[in-house]
């Protein structure tokens, strides 16, 4: 059977014993009925994965002994989305479920022009990330940034391949075409009512490639996730 | 601006004037506000797009004349998908929305050994699709089968490309590798608990590939929806 793998975002890669926040003991000892004894997993989220045992199934303060740790590789190259928020705070976070299962590195809340939403709730959006993590069975939580205005992007973001994907009936590759194995990339997404000209003009100037993500109109939370199972299925081969 | 596009099913190819029913009339005149004498569209889901003027703008019978009628190639070649349904509508919900936004032809509800659901609600499902159609601007709707068995759909199915998705640790290829462009493909997506070794057997005697959606362990309508934007991304270059 598989291993029950816990969040221990404190834990250090020498640690000897740690012992569970409220809300997780609970999880493992009420919700899942561990027991002293029962051997766990723990992810800190930086690519470290613990072998541990159960030592006092205390419900509010779980305590356990690690017994083994091993370091995870890093995904390469780095994958990283700018992605304007929407309104319907339901459908981004459906998408930061989404890319955290199949693969992200870097997810930055993008405020442009036309942008519905400059504010997020970090703390739930992270309980998202660190629910989604553990459910794909992957040891790296991905970074979610502050947000971002678009001109800040475009001028401080050095990423090796930069990609903005618009909606305007211009000159563009499809992802797939565009993108290169082998190097970090980043794509910006934009709102629902799309970059504006002079957004798009403002990226190509700094280098960016403009892409389709297909033949069809998709929402701002699809058009992310398209990207990133893009993204996955082609940096790395 | 982007003419409004309603979804009129009984309409047919050469109408000249059409009557929306109570719920599509309400959406127009009510919560759009079109009057007479507005210029609207209309899509049959069958690939025709019609363009139309409002005649008469009742709020429960709205009728319009039509002054154009275009006919949208299909999509070459076609892509469905067989896939176990959730437990949780919502999820299976959302996995309509988004398959349908991103172009698929035909979804079949797949009933295996450890599916935990095998009862549809057509007509709700129907209108998920329907909706995600005009929003993606597309004027095909995807066909929603009737569930069935595993077995059945190996046993019938006849399509030139058939995979199985599965979490088994032997031998897969990526399904980017394994898929050719230019033949019809079709895609199995097994539930949480996946396949059994039995029935992945009995897939692979029948001549399915045998392919996995990337190295993170995906929930079913996340792999589900990245099986469908890997199809509609390498069939049709």
């Amino acid at each position: 059977m598989e291993l029950s793998v816990f969040y221990a975002p404190d834990i250090l890669p020498d640690s000897q014993t740690y012992t569970m926040n409220e809300d997780t003991s609970k999880y493992c000892i009420q919700v899942l009925r561990h027991e002293t004894g029962d051997q766990v997993g723990l992810a800190d989220g930086k690519g470290h994965k613990f072998t541990a045992t159960i030592t006092d199934d205390n419900r509010k303060r779980c305590m356990v002994s690690i017994t083994a740790m091993e370091t995870i590789p890093a995904v390469s190259p780095s994958r990283s989305i700018a992605i304007a928020f929407t309104k319907n705070a339901g459908r981004i976070e459906w998408f930061l479920e989404k890319a955290t299962e199949i693969g992200i590195e870097t997810i930055i809340p993008l405020v442009s022009h036309r942008s519905e939403k400059d504010k997020i709730k970090p703390e739930r959006l992270n309980s998202i990330l660190v629910s989604a993590m553990l459910q794909s069975q992957q040891f790296y939580l991905p970074v979610l940034e502050a947000p971002q205005s678009f001109e800040h992007i475009i001028k401080t973001n050095k990423t090796a391949q930069r990609f903005i994907a618009h909606c305007l009936p211009e000159q563009k590759q499809s992802l797939v075409e565009a993108i290169k194995p082998g190097e970090d990339a980043i794509i910006l997404i934009g709102p629902e009512g799309d970059f504006t000209a002079a957004e798009i003009q403002m990226a190509l100037q700094a280098g960016y490639i403009p892409v389709t993500l297909g033949n069809t109109r998709l929402r701002t939370e699809t058009a992310g996730m398209v990207a990133v199972t893009l993204m996955a299925s082609t940096l790395n081969k």
